[in-house]
């Protein structure tokens, strides 16, 4: 059984002291070992980081993006093996693993971008003879620790933009399902990165400390967790860094009486069970304002849910696979018992889902929970699995309280074809990525992904124009030249 | 003997249960008292702010913007009698103010781009039929805090872009020199800011931590000094805000071999001595490369700082005033005798400086120091006094070496004519405000001023586009319609 | 009787060997003279722009935005007797001509974003070591040709840019209403502008040549008719200089059956009927889709029209004034004859309305005309007066193929709540200026104006940002520093 | 022998009823022949752009960018079949070839950034509840007219951001070497271009005229000599089309008395004779200041000179190779017997040059003349040859005056190393793209190209960001909503 180590300054580095199991969710067995690097290893990285940083902030922003170009053809190339490590390791059905890739390369195609985006703004005769420019200088050493639920994309949604952007990169990927980042972070280097510009390391707590006290990573990026991530932004804002740091959600859908309600089903239940909810941009929540419309989408999901099949990540026709540990498994079912016994209503009940031939597996069936209310605990926590809660409202006024009163400002959508509506919602609702008839509105590779109230934690979201704000540092140059000089007879005995 | 009290939801409010001295420096007596806002009125303040806002946002910026023409006019109108305030409280020439007041101003014009700077970015067909956009929202209420040394103008850095961009704010300043400010601030006010948008409070630690701690705040920007900027942004960072904190500053020259000696001189007296050395981009040291240049330097200095004139701030003939109080005004001297005990020449000591008529005002004589080395204590800390201090390096590497393993990184500035030289510094020098000739890089209105390393504290410098960005909320809307509407003929009886 | 001459070099130039009258449109009479330049008038203002060039071009653009700034004052404080004179030769009521110049201010105030808007792009290490940015430099000389519907608005749509961008410019207003036009470019001048830097010559055929020949002219901007647009735009071309030339328009309104018909009929009339619709936005044809929609638009309309009020100029209870002259009454009138024989109903006929009082103004009614066909002469020309055509479309796709199919491109309206139909339209419809629900959709003065097909000649489109770039000239740099300078220690003997 | 035919609608179509001789330059002998397409089958190519736009301009921005990526990596794959072609037909040495397909490729690269430079502004609440955006909607079928020089190049500075702008495009390129042009239009299609959204048409004045005069086409972009430039320019604006025309150059350098010698002559050389000097970018003209200067320059480039090396394409160490036809060489050994006529002294003389085994190639060897003077026919006229004149200067005001008051503005470049001396000259100079230094100034792809003067005829310069302008078209939406809506309860039973 094979563990999974470092890539350090250009080399694999197994530093295998201490290690942690890691299991195949569709099976629920042990597949293999992830060593967990101590404080030294970590600050190996970061001195190999350190150490490419000059070289590498002088290289020309547009051949670093050409190792970009080069980078995207290599992930289409190896897409297959790619998902596999995916679902192995995360247990998500080989399309979703598929969508999850691209999504990841669409963040490289913007960073092949890295000429046109890091122009500074130049002014010419600030004052008299005087010009100014403004230049977006890379920090450094930067850092990226990453979730489970996104082992290829989230990552880059970070390295590659900070790296284009001519900063040099440390990563900490989850200890859950290691081997997919760590592929393709080779692959970067196939693509041409040098030595020390992007190193990963697995490992924990002691791991993501170092990183955030080492006084050579000038920021962080973080995607996981609420508590995590406010703690890791205090953390690394108490050191003087620059930090983002993205949280939990709990994403909801306003269904208005004039929803075309076809189009709400079929694209709810994606965005509810999709990758068994493990999204922090999963729709969880549906709040249908009126009882005829509740009741029209109940019955229409209730009959649509009959379809999803649920298995092991390598059936394509599967629609989603087992959530990532036994432990979630339990939890998650421990919110519908919740949802249940605080007088919710389960419609449809995933619990003791039972997959044929993979009776371990970490799995939970799709779940639909009507007459939930916003005191409930399945309402107030994020649940992280196929779970979709529908509230009921009474008006457009009362859904947008509802969200706007909860601790999360993830996404958010509203299903309608009243533009007037629309408009209302998408101005005041208080939450950082709307969709209009889109329940899952991930803003695209060019656009910045950021919740608003506690989901984030940081001025600037992840990847898209922000990103590269971000990753770089403003410096303005004021110039002004003596006026007598060369230009003037007299010097033209100028040395020789 | 007035007490400057707080401007609140529109009005003056004298909560005086706690005050404090106001002085004028140019005469050493007190001139005036402040009142202390205790964390009840800080409230009152914050409530003002949160009511004012629903509306506020609301307001079109173009509608916003215009009240910033009219505040710019009216500032213009009443810039004697702002100049005075400024120089009776803070002892700043009369001549110094009015270019205090032009920055800040100049900070106003940019605010009056508000409908430019808030367009959003919109993407069509992200997808087949889904349109993206992006919006900078306002983020609610905002907080400033600020300095003593430009009661006119740092204010101004904050206040209107925050408001031009929809937030409403509660701004904090210095009670050294409070009439200034809060003059301004009525001047807003009577420019059409509805009640709530803008209130000030003054206060000591007890306002600055009900700011820092009150969730209805949602951002704070301070300058300061840097002891101060690091707390305020751990601890509004640890409370989920976001915050730019600005600090202090040792501001190197570089004087190179070639540079024009005489515009030199002319120009790094004024950057050094100006505003009694109290600015955060003060010139503060001078690095000779090579003896030759700092001989020349020092002569040069020498024969010009005799034409130096220090004074009481109502006579414009005066190139600078007093320091801002007898224990800063002793800190500076002390400096002055440490660099003597460490072995450092002092060439013209200000030390002692007899103003007539105003004995017992707090000044301090131009100084300058030559042989100053890496170790003494007056080249490691900021004195914000009238003191120059001049380093020999043997070549323009060793000078750039100084700058970077100096503590801060806020200004600095090399004389040449050299292209190359000229390059080479501005592209690697870790400072964030560079001049190339100009010893006081301050970035125009229409760029944004940030220090790196232990001078700023965030990801996002002051005004200018950086302001915009800081004040404002990203907000993704992912947008696609139905198929079937109205358009088509049958719909026109529109389904129930 | 006075005449009105030229602004020539910063002062009043009578050259009044040919003049023409200009009439008091309410009551038809003759009310002054116009100067009508010669070639060599027009080439001494030529002249003079081109002398004030090189010292304009070197004034920072704060110092030039700061002029506009006090304009902007000035036209406010001057706005009742720019509105008189505007209304006394345009006949305009003086609440729009108050409206006109609102909006001609607001061009003025972007224009004082000029130091904003002038940033070039700053490109480091484009190649090893070498630096490249884009600088937008005014051209030189630049003209403006207007017509007599906005006199103020019009030339503030271009000068106020042209100017804050650094050029110098020529103006050639309507002679048919020049007197506001050239108060207040004498406001201009007061608020600053150096002799030369905007000149204004009245004239005719021969003053127009002269611009567009005159090799020291390097763009033109023309508001006008069609065919003159296209000939000065194939002229100006032809001599080798830039050009956008504005034309004429048929605006049409598509009226959906799910409109909000209170809300059509309350906009509609206002722009169809406003300044007696002699606007290139005027909306001049509505369409309605499907006959129920289109007869209770007919009836709402009808009805809303008994309250209209036609009559001169300085009284603001009225809607709206006459035409600007006989000629053009006679021919409005023309087309009204020509709707009647060809077939359309007149359901509200304007010709012979009398204004008591005024009964030899050039009056024409308000005018509804129902079932016109897109065949008919009323259909096919642009009337340019106060008459509203609505045609009748069996659905959403025949009432856009109308559009697409006119000649013109101007503007264009949809009137629905559906987001879908909303979406649909302002994708596909051949249009450059777009409303939903908005039937004047004049871009503010951020966004740029311009139509498309026959309605505008040219890449880039007034005011706004295409302005900016309209009236400057891209120039790149790119710059290598020899790597041998000052810097490196052996040329620490460099030239005493 | 083969004849190159016309690439139309995905398919080769050979409408071979004329054609004409293609040229091998190294051999003198004839390689192939082209046809030359009548009106008929340019019509064609027309027909199928206009079909094959309406699905194209809705295939969302980065779906046509991602098959920009794959043309990219097409060519980088088949960039040596791409060389031999231009090499065959052009004569240019293989490594030129590789440095022009580079360039061309950047081109891609940029055009691969669409999604993000399509952005369009995004503004909310320009009125009360009113929403303003501009979008850049592609303009329809747009046609590009490309000259020998840079076969390969000079269409990838069109098309592909053309059509990554979502227009369909025409391509006539030119006739003497049409083969990789081609091939690479070809490999365009392999990348997933659809069929007729690029279609390429040889052929001679008929196929230009065509494409001026057909209405379809909305937009031409040419390169080629001056007054071609000027001829279509003019032809294409009178039909209302927008157009940019680029047309010819004579770059000068100035060498300043401090200039680094060493690094003049070294990239003075490859700047003038590169490409035989075929190059609308090639250095034509030094401009000596001072005679010191002068003289030095002209020593050690003879010198360089002997090594010179030139002969046939495929041998990669000659540094270049023939120039295109038989009458241009005699043409350009005209300009040098003119030089001599009139007084210039020829230093080196590349006439009868002599290439062993090519003795009827094409080939004119390197020329220095000296002692040039600005009355000269060898300095007023484009040579297009690889002919270096020495211009001897008194001062450099002197010398930017012979640069102002040439023709053309393409190019220029000073040598220097004074910071004041180059922004003086990069700030003044009547000159579109300028060199530090630098002696070919070609704006990286992610800035545009364009001369000044008759260089350029158009408002919106080649390549870049003034690509994505050029080929788009603006389109402004104000949208509003009516208040009520579905949004408020009463309505859920939408109103008839």
């Amino acid at each position: 059984m094979s563990t999974v180590g470092h890539l350090i300054n250009g080399a694999r580095v197994d530093d295998a002291t201490r290690t942690q199991d890691v299991y195949d969710p569709s099976t629920g067995e042990v597949g293999g070992q992830v060593a967990l690097a101590g404080k030294a290893t970590v600050e190996q990285a970061i001195a190999a980081a350190q150490d490419a940083f000059p070289a590498w902030r002088d290289t020309p922003p547009a051949k670093r993006a050409r190792i970009m170009y080069r980078f995207k053809a290599l992930l289409e190339q190896h897409a297959d093996e790619i998902c596999r490590l995916i679902g192995q390791e995360h247990g998500k059905i080989v399309h979703d693993a598929r969508g999850e890739l691209q999504r990841g390369i669409e963040n490289i195609e913007y960073a092949c971008g890295a000429p046109e985006l890091l122009k500074g703004e130049y002014s010419k005769n600030t004052g008299p003879g005087i010009d100014s420019w403004s230049e977006f200088q890379p920090l450094g050493v930067v850092a990226g620790i990453t979730p489970f639920n996104f082992p290829a994309m989230v990552p880059l949604w970070m390295y590659p933009a900070a790296i284009a952007c001519g900063n040099t990169f440390v990563l900490k990927p989850s200890e859950r399902d290691p081997s997919s980042t760590l592929y393709i972070a080779e692959l970067a280097l196939e693509a041409g990165l040098p030595p020390g510009v992007l190193n990963v390391v697995n490992g924990d707590k002691e791991a993501v400390d170092t990183l955030l006290d080492d006084s050579r990573v000038q920021a962080v990026s973080f995607v996981g967790s609420t508590p995590i991530a406010e703690t890791i932004y205090a953390r690394a804002s108490a050191n003087g860094k620059r930090c983002q740091a993205l949280g939990g959600a709990k994403n909801h859908a306003i269904v208005m009486p004039d929803a075309d309600m076809d189009n709400v089903v079929n694209s709810l239940t994606g965005a509810a069970f999709g990758s068994s909810g493990e999204r922090c941009m999963a729709l969880s929540v549906a709040v249908a304002v009126g009882d005829e419309a509740a009741d029209a989408l109940i019955d229409k999901i209730q009959a649509q849910m009959k379809t999803l099949k649920v298995g092991p990540f390598h059936d394509a026709d599967n629609d989603f696979g087992p959530v990532i540990t036994r432990a979630h498994q339990e939890k998650v079912c421990g919110y519908i018992e919740s949802a249940q016994q605080q007088g919710a209503e389960i419609v449809v009940d995933g619990r003791g889902v039972q997959v044929p031939g993979h009776e371990n597996g970490f799995f939970v069936g799709g779940t639909l929970i009507d007459r939930v209310t916003p005191d409930m605990t399945c309402y107030l926590e994020e649940i992280f699995g196929p779970v979709l809660l529908v509230v009921r409202a009474g008006s457009m006024e009362e859904a947008m309280r509802l969200i706007d009163e909860h601790e999360y400002g993830n996404g958010t959508c509203i299903y309608t074809r009243d533009g007037e509506a629309a408009r209302y919602f998408s101005d005041r609702i208080q939450v950082g990525m709307v969709g209009i008839n889109v329940p899952l509105p991930v803003p695209v590779s060019y656009h910045s992904f950021g919740g608003w109230k506690r989901s984030l934690f940081g001025d600037l979201s992840a990847y898209g124009p922000d990103a590269v704000r971000f990753y770089t540092r403003r410096k303005t140059v004021t110039q002004r030249w003596p006026s007598t000089g060369v230009r003037e007879g007299a010097q033209f005995s100028f040395p020789s």
